[in-house]
């Protein structure tokens, strides 16, 4: 670990995590329940982070229990994956520069389509914890 | 709901849980993080079903909190899920029929493979309680 209490991210890990890959978010929801969405993941670092609506259910549970895991597949091999367990931080995407910079990096778009520009968005943080990365064969 | 206390799976939903899918499945973990891993998942009537090998942590996780969430994507188009919460019940796989019939009905092989016969398998059961189909644009 170094100073920000971040868990380093293994290199085989961050072969898992190149571009933008499609993470299935776990919270813990309002409701008791838990919920499992699909996000879309970047690597900065020893950090992972996606963009959302501000005004969602994943956002709510997540600014109230920050215990967030991760599980990021191979697409191309779903019994490799990556498990990212750990703590969220949210944080205003002001101007959306968060969400616009995904759209000229990943989409070759000037701007993130989709919705309307006055939507209020925010980046995630997710600070690793415990990582890991098993081969499974059918669960 | 019917007598059994499930909820019936919506038709659009069943489109997305035809055949095997690949669900990701989250569970309340002993030391309190969050488990998301992948499990190869075919519906029943109203209820999910997965195998999985006895002596894993997402079994030791389920049998001490049933409460686990799967979601299902759309292979073609990850924008699409099926989220199924619910709870879970799980059962030895007595003489791994279960698992051989996975592999009769979805690999083409007489018995599952990838593991010596000798390893304790179970089944587990997920019975929805609220199921959700949004649809997102990059979350």
């Amino acid at each position: 670990m170094d100073d920000s209490g971040d868990t380093p991210i293994p290199e085989r890990a961050r072969e898992l995590l190149a571009g933008m890959r499609i993470g299935y978010l776990a919270t813990s929801r309002r409701d008791g329940d838990l919920g499992v969405v699909p996000v879309g993941v970047v690597r900065d670092g020893d950090v992972l982070r996606f963009s959302s609506q501000a005004a969602t259910e994943k956002v709510r549970s997540l600014r109230r229990d920050p215990r967030v895991t991760l599980c990021v597949p191979d697409p191309g091999d779903v019994t490799r994956y990556v498990e990212v367990r750990g703590v969220a931080d949210v944080a205003d995407d002001v101007d959306r520069v968060f969400v616009n910079w995904i759209a000229r990096e990943f989409m070759g778009l000037d701007e993130y389509p989709h919705e309307s520009p006055t939507v209020r968005r925010v980046v995630v943080t997710v600070h690793p914890r415990r990582i890991s990365m098993p081969r499974v064969h059918g669960g």
